[in-house]
């Protein structure tokens, strides 16, 4: 199935637009975990079921394993989600951006190798730079538009001839750049007047919102700005929920409040 | 050493400008190499010591090395770079671009483990998400700018209120940006005119400059429109110059003939 209706089975079956970010940082392990070889694939694992029933998806960021040489982990981590929860959609959190044979070379890593069924892509580099993912018609091509720290607005925010930059993203992803019908937007939940104005623009496209919980993105505004098609992240809020023994537990909870929260939002637009 | 200082003694030392990119691309590696299974490293370690006389940097590019599940061969052969030819800058081309505690995970990717002198960045997200770049006092982080693809026009060019988006870029580069007076910039060698514009904004940064060889830039107008301080990039034309047994020997003439031109063209202005 490709990534579009895999993800709008899994928002029906879920009932959730929570998605789980698995940012595992080496330095807030639990200490009962942190001396073991596979303790970042242990940490995710346990939080990844624990909080499955509460989430529409998972969202893997590629930093936290490269930098701790734990590709392997990743792998398997990514695999255990597919088996242990088949149809909740894996977007690896990787921002690559590249052009011709070394954007092959980075499809092949987030989707031949991590089987990936998204991957967040910096848009930076232009159309030809992004052909190489759509060529794999079946997974998930989520753009960088408005992204939720406050440098955002550096480049993001200028001016490009009656639109802003941002808004000339969203116009092409939703228009001429979105070949495979599998294109989303990535718009931070810290500015709800432009995430309502990315979604006037981008029409049903689904839209990966981080930026509630740890960065402070308000729930309620973030659904009355960008409605029903929503993948909204949440990461350190519910890994770090907990810190002892009873870290998974702790996560599930946070993940539930979330969802509700997120749920409770929605029944009231 | 910090990285500019060490790449003005490269290129004095060297008395060259070209950088050879190392892009192992599996479907091109030489037949007899082709069954090892560090055959990546193999191809790369050979292609260095053939071409270091000839060169004042390496770029390897970390595609090619995480779709073939070769990261060891790749701190492996930029150990190798440092051990063998020490003074030769090591620049991880990897286009990062991510924002607080996940930007130090890719610096720390990049830096730590890769023992990179430089690393490419995606500047998108905008000042903040380069500080934890820059808080790496002695290691450069060369800002994407003008990139080499045809693309590459779809925003950079844009008109951001008497500047086009990559001028920006440039600005602030040589500008509120360089905290660490270690940033450089990506400037594509298949568009001179921009790239002598980047080099009137951007002062004496060092510009690395993919898109001559297999891409088509002109060396003489590169030069022209770029001066002295240039990483003038080859992968390409210098890796796949020879194919079978005598690889290296022809990558070793291909970079020397690569040299020798920018030579010649800088003698010229």
């Amino acid at each position: 199935m490709d990534f579009v209706s895999s993800l709008q089975a899994a928002w029906q079956q879920s009932e959730s637009m929570l998605c789980v970010g698995l940012d595992p940082d080496p330095s807030r392990l639990p200490a009962h975990l942190s001396g073991r070889p596979d303790a970042v694939l242990a940490f995710c694992r346990e939080i990844v079921d624990a909080t499955a029933q509460f989430a529409c998806a998972f969202k893997p960021q590629i930093a936290y394993f490269a930098a701790a040489r734990a590709e392997d982990q990743l792998e398997e981590l990514i695999g255990h989600v597919h088996r242990a929860h088949p149809g909740k959609p894996v977007i690896l959190d990787a921002k690559r951006g590249d052009i011709g044979a070394t954007a092959e070379q980075y499809a092949r890593e987030a989707f031949e190798r991590y089987r990936a069924d998204a991957v967040t892509v910096n848009p930076y580099m232009g159309f030809d730079s992004l052909e190489p993912w759509l060529a794999w018609r079946d997974r998930g091509v989520i753009l960088l538009c408005r992204t939720s720290n406050p440098g955002g607005s550096d480049l993001q925010a200028l001016d490009v001839g009656g639109e802003r930059l941002f808004e000339r993203i969203a116009r092409l992803a939703a228009g001429p750049w979105n070949t495979s019908g599998q294109l989303g937007l990535v718009v931070g939940a810290t500015f709800p007047a432009e995430l309502a104005r990315v979604r006037a623009i981008a029409g049903d496209l689904p839209l990966l919102v981080p930026g509630i919980g740890a960065q402070g993105g308000d729930v309620e505004a973030t659904v009355r700005a960008g409605g029903r098609r929503m993948i909204v992240n949440s990461s350190r809020a519910i890994l770090y929920a907990g810190s002892g023994e009873g870290f998974a537990a702790a996560a599930a909870a946070a993940a539930r409040a979330t969802r509700d929260a997120l749920r409770k939002a929605l029944a009231r637009i």
